[in-house]
């Protein structure tokens, strides 16, 4: 890539009340805990229904613990009241680690509730291109100065081409700066689909992920997993695709960092990378796994 | 990457008297298996000591098994004679499987005698910009119709920088064309040193890669594993980066293909960069793995 372009990288700052985490293309990839969220977890979703959120504390503590130091929070929880469930999710988390929480849900009245509580710079998770969802989250994301995550699709779906998601990335980065939303507080997400379906999915989000990074600078962000889904050896392929992605240019995948091939894969890219000074972290995350294992 | 410049890659075709191999970055990544060399490897240098040819054979058979298409052999036992083991050791190999072999040795005795007895395009590992090696090698690599891998380093030694070492591979590849060697039969090797001493080596292989095939589109080898020497975790750390390297523009590794984490990131890298199509490769790696592991 190039050096000039490289340098003029953004930088996302979250925050809780009490600290900060910056996320550039410099520093350690920053790793967003994707476990808090009952899709797909049907114990997880029994527990939030049953008003049970012992789950949700020890996916919290274990993240974190794991190296996460964004976690996201989404409480989809069908039929449930997700504005009172959702803020009841977040405290639950606030109550057990400091990290910047990534507010995740598609209900405009949740999002206000869970951003009027929290105290610190969250991440909101997600405003798209369509005219609706940036006209209901962009103006949140401004009044309580947040960030937020942009994803590269619009009124016409997600766009096939790496040249047309960067048109959507633009046009949010464009309507997000019209209302005061500074560039380096979208977190673009190019969309990672999976590649049972279409061989050449991974290519379109590495290529779209290189462009908006020429063009924007800003930070990216993606559920690198959704890359796997419906293949085989799941954990090999996705620890792949997320080196080969830090390299193109994502800086704050959202993944589950108690996977050992993805947590180490996002710490070896780092230090392939020379982001890893003296490769402490890597050694440091050595000494922690060796641990694990012989507890 | 620049698309116009990635359509002018060079295509380097192996071949044994009845196959073939062709190298390319649009194709899948070919793995040069690395284990038939004695070096740090007790067991086998004892082996050839005595010799005793049946761990080579077994090494043959197992890594084109595991889907190694180019064999590295490397016979290089202290105080024997290496013209006339490299070609037992050869012979060997040639018995038990049919894929071209890579040369490896610094003797140019024994390296003349390989290509004498050898029937078919090999490669041979290696030339480097010092004028001695350079007088040496070429030669032999133009007579017996080679390819030939040209380490970036020369009579200064190991250049720091990814510039100076673009500069060394501009120079073999010179110093080719002038014997009449095309450019697509000098598969270059940007070096990768261990993370351990310099947390910035994987960088400076990285960017050498991007430098030397952004100006002249050869291919790219490299003993990716050195990347890792004395840290722990080794398996994945190399497999970060051999994907990222991938990414790059690495197109034959000479690595280990047994290690799976290696091997999967390999296969992975191609299926994320749209080079397996419809997943048939990888879907068929993962039967093999399981396979393996239920035997």
């Amino acid at each position: 890539m190039d050096e000039e372009k490289m340098s003029e990288n953004l930088k996302t700052i979250l925050s809780t009340k009490s600290t900060s985490v910056e996320i550039c293309r410099e520093g350690p990839t920053v790793m967003i805990g994707e476990r808090i969220n009952p899709t797909g977890r049907k114990k997880v979703l029994a527990a939030l229904q049953e008003g049970d959120f012992e789950m949700v504390r020890q996916d919290a503590a274990r993240q974190v613990e794991a190296g996460a130091t964004v976690l996201d929070v989404n409480a989809g929880v069908p039929g449930a009241d997700e504005p009172a469930l959702l803020s009841q999710v977040m405290r639950e988390v606030m109550s057990v680690v400091d990290v910047p929480i990534c507010i995740d849900t598609a209900n405009p009245e949740a999002l206000e509730t869970a951003l009027k509580l929290y105290d610190g710079k969250a991440l909101v998770n997600s405003v798209n291109g369509e005219e609706k969802s940036l006209a209901t989250v962009l103006p949140l994301v401004k009044e309580y100065g947040a960030a937020v995550v942009g994803l590269c699709m619009d009124d016409d779906g997600i766009p096939a081409t790496p040249e047309l998601r960067l048109k959507v990335a633009a046009k949010i980065i464009a309507r997000a700066a019209a209302i005061g939303i500074p560039r380096e507080d979208v977190v673009v997400d190019p969309l990672a689909m999976t590649l049972g379906a279409e061989h050449t999915a991974g290519l379109t989000t590495l290529k779209t992920i290189e462009l908006v990074v020429a063009e924007f600078g800003v930070n990216i962000t993606m559920g690198a997993s959704n890359i796997s889904f419906g293949l085989p050896d799941r954990k090999y392929l996705n620890a792949a695709f997320i080196a080969i992605a830090i390299h193109a240019g994502l800086t704050c995948p959202i993944t589950n960092p108690l996977v050992p091939e993805i947590n180490t894969a996002v710490l070896a890219s780092d230090l392939s990378l020379g982001r890893d000074e003296y490769g402490m972290r890597w050694i440091k995350s050595y000494r922690k796994r060796r641990k694990a294992q012989t507890k």
